[in-house]
C-alpha cells in the first residue's frame, strides 16, 4: 500500500501581479481516509494552466477562487490505489479535478476513468484533455474554420494553441501562430506544419509581420493572450471574421485592467463576431470532443508536446513559468 | 410635368470631427434624362443616417466613401414622375438609395415599391426601413432574446433604438433604455412601454444608474452608441450574454480611435458574444422582415416617432443633428 504520509501545496496569500513561489507552501498532511464510494488516488501527473491565475485573486468568476490556506485544485490523473467503490478498481487510472497532493480521496463519480491503451497518460491533462477540448470546441463551435481561410492563434506553442493550428490545418486552413521564441516557431512551422509563426519578442514591427504572414486578412483569430498582439490583428480581419476567446495571458498578472484601442467599430464595418467561452460550456460534449481527438491522434493529424517538471514541490515554479512562457507544448508537473 | 431645374446637395470637403454646414454645398443642376428602363422620381423624403459619417471619411469600410464635388447619396422616398420601364407606372411611390436631389433618375431595378396603404410613406425610411430592418435583425437574429431576459439599448430613443426596445417588449423582455434627454426618456418609458430610462446627460453615476436598472444582469447589449456608456455596461453582463454592435456614434466624429477598458476579459469570463453586424448582411431576408414589421404596426404594438425637417437645403444640418441628439425618433428630410 501506500506510506502514511502525505503532502501537499497550499496558498498561502494572494499573488500581486506575478505569482511568487512565496505565495505557496509545500506541507505535510495525514493521509486522507478512504469512505465509502470513494477511491484513493495516487497522483502521477498535475497540470499547471493558465486560467488558475484567476482563481488565486479572491474574485469570483465563472468558479470560485482558491481558499487561503487550503490545497490549490486543478486537473489530475492519478492512479486508483484503494477503492471503496464498484465503479473502479485498484490500478484504474483515473483523471479529474484534485488537489496538488500525492494522494487525493475523491469521490469515485467526479472522475474520469482514461484508457492507457490509447496515449501516455499525461495526455489526460492535454491534448486528449481540457487544453484539447478547449481547442476543439473553440476553433470548431465559435471559429467555424472553412477551408482555404486564414487562422491565427496566439499562444500558439501553447497547450491549446497547437492542438487550434493542428485541428486548423485538417480543415484546410492558412495558420500562422504567433509565440515567444524562435524555438517554438520553428516546432510550429516544422513539426506541427503551420504555414507560419512570427516571434512577437523578436519581430521588429508586429502589425507588419502578422499583416505579412496573412496576405489575403484573417478569418479566424483565436485569442490566447490578448493585450498588444491581439490588438494588431483587429485592423487585419476579415469580413463576417471570428474572434475566439480562449485566455487573455496577457492581462492575468495586471493589478488593474488595462485600455486599448476599442474593437467595437473593427467588428461593426467587418460584421465580425467575438466570443469568449470556457470548456465547461461543452461538458456535455467532452465524450464527442475526447473521442475525435484520439482518433486524430492515433492517425498521426494531432502531433503534441509535453513540457514535464519533476516533483510536487516544484509546482508552484511550472505554474509561474507559464507567464514566462517557459513551456512548449503543455506544462505538466509530474510528481509520482 | 416637372420644372426643367433639379437641386443637389454635395460634398465639398471631407469633415474633420463634427460635420459642419461648410462642408456641405446646394447647387444647382439640369433635370436627370430618363433613358429606357429608367424611371424619374421626385423626392418626398430623404434620410439622414449616422453611418453617413463614416462614407463621408474618405476611408472605404464595407461601403465606398462619398465623392467630393458630387452628390451625397442615401435612403430616398419618391414618387415616379415620368416611366421608361415597365415595371412602374407614373405615381407609385418608391424607395432606393439616391442622391440628395429633388429628382433623381433611377434603374427601375435598384428601387423598391412601397405600398402607401399600408402606413404613411415616410415610415419607408425609418420603422418599415432600413433602421427598422436593423433593429429587427440585430435584436432577433444576434440578440436572440428570450421572454424574461434584460435588454439594454443605447441610442434608445433613435429611429433604431426605439424599434429595438418595442420588439424587446413583444418578446417579453426587462427593457431599459439609454438615451439624452427627460423628453426622450419619459417617451421611452410612457409611450414605448419601456421599462426604465436613463438620461445619461443628467444621471449623476451612469454604472450605478445602469445597475440600478437591472437588477438582473444584463442578457443582452444593443449598443447604437459605443464609449463610455458601453464601458459601464460590460461588468453587468451575464453569463452568455450577447453584444449587439449596431452603432459607435459617440466615436464616428474622432479623428483618431479612442482608446477605452478592454472587453475582452469580460467576454470570456462570461462566455458572451459580441458581433458587429450590417443591415445587408440580412439583405436576402429583407422582405421578411418588413412584413413583420408592418404587422406589428398595423397591429399598434409598434409605434414610431418622426423628426421632421422641411426643405432639400436643410438636409446637411438634420444630418448634424443626429450627433447633438436632436432626433427623438426617425430623423427625416421633408424635400416636397
Amino acid at each position: 500500500m501506500t506510506t502514511n504520509k502525505n503532502r501537499e501545496i497550499i496558498l498561502i496569500r494572494r499573488p500581486e501581479g506575478m505569482p511568487r513561489e512565496e505565495d505557496f507552501r509545500l506541507i505535510e498532511t495525514e493521509m486522507p481516509v478512504c469512505r465509502d464510494g470513494m477511491v484513493l488516488v495516487k497522483t502521477l501527473y498535475l497540470s499547471v494552466d493558465p486560467y488558475m491565475r484567476g482563481r488565486m485573486s479572491g474574485v469570483k468568476t465563472y468558479i470560485s477562487p482558491f481558499e487561503l490556506e487550503k490545497a490549490i485544485t486543478g486537473g489530475i490523473v492519478g492512479e486508483v490505489v484503494q477503492t471503496k467503490s464498484p465503479d473502479l478498481k485498484a490500478g484504474d487510472i483515473v483523471t479529474g479535478n484534485l488537489g496538488w497532493r500525492d494522494y487525493n480521496g475523491a469521490d469515485s463519480r467526479e472522475l474520469r476513468k482514461f484508457d492507457p491503451g490509447i496515449a501516455p497518460v499525461s495526455t489526460a491533462l492535454g491534448i486528449l484533455g481540457m487544453p484539447g477540448l478547449t481547442a476543439y470546441f473553440g476553433l470548431l463551435d465559435i471559429g467555424k474554420p472553412s477551408s482555404g481561410e486564414t487562422v491565427v492563434v496566439s499562444g500558439a506553442a501553447g497547450a491549446v494553441g497547437t492542438v487550434v493550428g493542428q485541428i486548423a490545418k485538417i480543415k484546410g486552413c492558412r495558420v500562422v501562430g504567433i509565440a515567444g521564441s524562435d524555438e517554438k516557431t520553428g516546432y510550429l512551422v516544422h513539426d506541427l506544419g503551420f504555414d507560419a509563426a512570427i516571434n512577437y519578442k523578436t519581430a521588429p514591427d508586429i502589425k507588419k509581420a502578422i499583416k505579412d504572414a496573412c496576405p489575403n486578412g484573417v478569418d479566424i483569430y483565436f485569442d490566447n493572450v490578448g493585450g498588444e498582439i491581439s490588438d494588431a490583428i483587429m485592423p487585419l480581419i476579415n469580413y463576417k471574421a471570428r474572434i475566439v476567446l480562449c485566455g487573455q495571458i496577457s492581462q492575468y498578472n495586471m493589478s488593474k485592467p488595462e485600455t486599448g484601442p476599442r474593437v467595437q467599430a473593427y467588428l461593426l464595418v467587418k460584421s465580425a463576431l467575438m466570443k469568449g467561452f470556457i470548456v465547461i460550456d461543452y461538458a456535455d460534449r467532452s465524450d464527442e470532443g475526447i473521442r475525435q481527438l484520439a482518433l486524430w491522434v492515433s492517425q498521426k493529424k494531432l502531433k503534441y508536446a509535453e513540457h514535464i517538471v519533476e516533483g510536487l514541490e516544484n509546482a508552484p515554479r511550472a505554474f509561474i513559468g507559464l507567464f514566462k512562457g517557459e513551456n512548449l507544448g503543455k506544462q505538466i508537473v509530474k510528481v509520482s
